[in-house]
């Protein structure tokens, strides 16, 4: 298995959305005095985000940045906890920017440096590229490029997103892993030819959290951590 | 004036792709015992650049990535020299790769790294996604993402190429600057809208380099080299 790139989920995988975006929405709301629970905010904004998607999916609506995206659910979640008079236009788009500024996992940038080595990395995620730009800048992300939805103009799991990154690399997907800690990720790009690696993250929806806390399928790695997949990997090299 | 983002030229501007594929081409001429003249080869490999990525400007043809227009102006320049039969396939492959390993210019890689601390920064070439984040690995050239016309699928200096990189990063053209070493790169970045930058490269065509010695218009900055870039962009924040 000769994998000359791999390309990972963002949001849940490599960075900590949840507390990064608690922390910006609790930070916004404090500001005005409005006592708001911001973990409830957060679950109820991030709730929107797939059936936004899922109306460019089907072909109702023409591909649009997931910023944009973004922003619409945080009016629809100000409106539906009844504070969005409270916030301007400039107070939105800056809360729109806690997008960019969320903490990596612990093992994230370690793991990643360690994977870099000997391989290219990029995220192939349903963020924008300024997006991802940003939020790379933001918590060291060592990336060697960024793909994903917005080089693709197609969300994830549709097939366009995966073979999208591989052709931007000019590698087969059989030399690209996914790296992802959500098993209709994998799957998807399993379907599309790739390798995968699933990386668990039990807490990305805090301590209650059901879904995706192990590996539902046979997927070609599965590893505790960044640095664990990356000695995987390694261990393979030398085969 | 406020620049949140710096897109480069890179061939000739932050590398050395002469004295880069002198070297390839005399190591893979020198490994068959032939006698070839690399110094006129890579100038000769070189000229076909222009006029290969032209049919696609002038929509005579659809777009195709640079690292095939380099493989067939390679192809030609085997024959042009005679000595085309001693290549196979693999082989020209491999030589082809040389686009991938070219040295950056001294001042580039610690130039980049001021740069990259106040903004973004990134590649704005006509070499595609692929070869340049290969290139960036080889010459350690630490872009936050890889732009161009990769991703524009349009040539410089059709406007979309700078455009299509200010669309990805979510700025106005007013908020990136282009920086080049070629007067005419700089001058299709202003007419979209961009700052620019000239930043001149004596040396790009050898020692005998009789165009772009210096900047011919009233570029925003004009500096000696990507450090003193740096010092004239933070001695503007600070005004």
């Amino acid at each position: 298995m000769t994998v000359e790139a791999l390309i990972f989920d963002v949001f849940g995988t490599c960075v900590d959305w949840r507390t990064g975006i608690v922390r910006e929405v609790a930070a916004a709301t404090a500001r005005k005095g409005l006592e708001i629970d911001s973990v409830a905010f957060a679950d109820a904004w991030r709730d929107l985000y797939q059936p936004a998607m899922q109306e460019i999916r089907s072909g109702r609506r023409a591909y649009t940045d997931l910023d944009i995206l973004h922003r619409e659910n945080l009016d629809a979640t100000l409106d539906n906890f009844g504070i969005a008079g409270q916030f301007s236009d400039d107070e939105r788009a800056a809360l729109n920017h806690a997008w960019e500024k969320l903490p990596p996992w612990p093992d994230a940038v370690p793991g990643l440096i360690r994977l870099k080595a000997n391989r290219i990395i990029a995220p192939c995620s349903n963020g924008s590229v300024a997006l991802l730009t940003r939020l790379a800048r933001y918590g060291a992300l060592p990336w060697d490029c960024i793909l994903g939805a917005g080089i693709a103009r197609a969300y994830k799991p549709d097939p366009r997103a995966y073979l999208a990154a591989c052709e931007a690399l000019r590698l087969a997907p059989a030399h690209v892993m996914m790296v992802a800690a959500h098993n209709g990720d994998l799957a998807a790009a399993r379907d599309c030819g790739l390798k995968t690696a699933f990386v668990a993250r039990p807490l990305e929806h805090g301590t209650g959290q059901v879904t995706d806390l192990k590996a539902t399928s046979h997927w070609d790695i599965v590893a505790a951590d960044f640095p664990a997949l990356s000695a995987h990997l390694d261990l393979r090299l030398h085969d």
